[in-house]
């Protein structure tokens, strides 16, 4: 089932549906993606330690990436990446982009943040500069950056906020919303809308009810993996995500771990994006088909076999975990490259899997 | 004109010289390597940033590369590199390896040593740890590492080092090159004999009289580029290097620059190393066709052309100035990777244009 999205060239393609799991393709202008689909993370305007070829060449073949508007606004700054036509010029990536909007960076990183009815005030981490980011600069850092999809800029309260705070950040994100869509988009770029609301479903329902009727071309759950428990964020994924609209893609935000993406999956979210495989890989954490593998312990010092037998990456094809925990040790920037293509491979392999199962076993959409 | 070497499997191929530059093939078990060659360092069992699959690829392709003894002695530990059969299991490199014999490592980063006629008592610059290295050690060490190419286990004094000094230097690196020939390689690895002597022509004479009679493979100029003046080492390169024996390869070992290796070409150097492409590269200088670039300054914040417009690497081809400055002081590793790749080009091409000046216009050996 072929749905049009607002933003011309952008239509989402129902294939099947599995109980609440749906696989499909979202297509866009630069370009088709598979979902569910995992996005890598490419906050500076590079997926930390790969390449282009690399993230394009299968097995890993990533459809999207993410770029961060906070960290791209600070460094290198618009006019730099403006000089090369847009983040894709600037970084070589060919295929679609979604940006964030800024928000959750100002909140979580920025020195000092003031927030009101018309947008945040912070100071960068970087050098305490001052600046200002509310739903029109937001819009207009997108627009430079020229991504394919734009989030609107929305305020994200951490996971124990009280009632009130969640008050307010939705009135402000649905009031911010509408400012976003009032602003004239490149042309090729589609917007999504974020639903916050934290753990309380009926919060989050009445929060969708204000958005779901609103031009976007998907929704995102933002608000979850912000500090809440797990059972809080699986009891809202479960019971909530498949309430979003059908016809448009399903984007869950920062989420998460492997099991989180299946639970997801199984929820009904076609979108997910998150700093784990790559930020895990640097930091020693391995994912494989039989459980973790922790790099630097003693008992891989002379294991030549492979880190995931199982996986088709250049990493496992090529090397041994003996190998790869020697390049962790004496800290080479060859052991970050491998052991991140390795973990990306092994996500995109399981919304791949997870895919491939709904088609097989779903029914057709 | 093709000369056998003494070791089984290699020869030296002369095809053509220029004055005293010489274009050659040295044959080996692994493969050929065309000379003058600039092999990269590989110093823990990668050349830093780099995989195999970059190393191999044209334009770079690298033919032989180097590894520390001292280094991979000590970290992972020669039982790792057993357990894969080698340096080239370890690291999944193919083609020839050269290994130095640790005698340079143990001089210059060593916490403590002590030297005396019959090898060197060290103390592990990470960990303390007390260690003994001699011939028979260095050559034992070496044959685990299973390199195509070992080296003399030799006493290389520094720059400033008076006539003392270098007479018991020499003395003992004989005596140590005498006591590595004794010792049986395993099949496939030659073994090259190193002139030590610093600055002092006929001290250097006098060491290679001792040493070109002996059955080594090649020859090594060690003890240049060790505090001694530029003026220094191109008066040493330039009236003693075309004395080695014209049969076997001559190698100037740690040198150095772009220019240091035209002059040790043109002086009749076959091979060399150094550190400088790898490790400029990181810390942010470039090698180009029109001088060095220092890629954190200002004047490259929106300069979108790329590194050098004659340089067919991936880098070049897909990057731009105002990319690289981006990576680079926001200390991406990707920079890392796409600097070494370009300045490993660079050096490489720098060698294959040498040799094809000499091919096309000096006499055919």
């Amino acid at each position: 089932m072929l749905f049009d999205l607002p933003t011309p060239g952008f239509s989402f393609e129902l294939l099947a549906t599995l109980g609440n799991a749906r696989a499909g393709i979202l297509h866009t202008p630069r370009g088709d993606i598979l979902t569910p689909v995992f996005m890598p993370v490419g906050t500076l305007g590079t997926v930390k330690a790969m390449t282009v070829a690399e993230l394009e060449a299968p097995p890993l073949d990533a459809r999207i990436i993410l770029g961060n508007t906070y960290h791209l606004y600070l460094r290198p700054g618009l006019d730099v990446i403006s000089a090369h036509g847009g983040l894709h010029g600037f970084s070589g990536w060919r295929r679609p982009i979604l940006t964030d909007s800024g928000g959750f960076q100002v909140f979580s990183l920025a020195a000092i943040n003031e927030i009101d009815d018309d947008g945040v005030t912070f100071r960068s981490h970087i050098d305490g500069s001052k600046h200002r980011l509310d739903p029109e600069t937001s819009m207009r850092i997108q627009a430079t950056l020229g991504s394919d999809i734009a989030m609107v800029f929305d305020q994200c309260p951490p996971g124990d906020a009280n009632a009130d705070v969640h008050a307010l950040a939705i009135r402000r994100t649905t009031a911010w919303a509408h400012r976003c869509l009032a602003t004239t988009r490149p042309s090729g770029q589609a917007l999504f809308g974020i639903v916050q609301g934290g753990t309380d479903l009926d919060r989050r329902r009445a929060h969708l009810a204000e958005l779901a009727a609103l031009p976007f071309d998907g929704l995102a759950i933002g608000g979850l993996a912000v500090g809440e428990s797990l059972d809080d964020t699986y009891r809202i994924l479960d019971a909530f995500a498949h309430e979003l609209p059908a016809d448009k893609p399903r984007y869950v935000m920062g989420v998460g771990t492997p099991t989180d993406l299946a639970r997801g999956v199984a929820a009904g979210v076609d979108m997910f994006d998150c700093v784990m495989p790559t930020r895990n890989a640097r930091n020693g954490y391995l994912f494989t088909s039989t459980g973790k593998v922790v790099i630097s312990n003693a008992k891989y010092r002379l294991d030549t076999g492979p880190i995931d037998a199982e996986c088709p990456c250049d990493t496992c094809r090529t090397t041994s975990r003996a190998y790869l925990r020697h390049l962790h040790m004496a800290r080479e920037i060859l052991y970050n490259r491998l052991a991140t293509l390795h973990n990306l491979t092994f996500y995109a392999r399981t919304m791949r899997a997870l895919r491939d199962r709904i088609l097989a076993d779903g029914s057709k959409a």
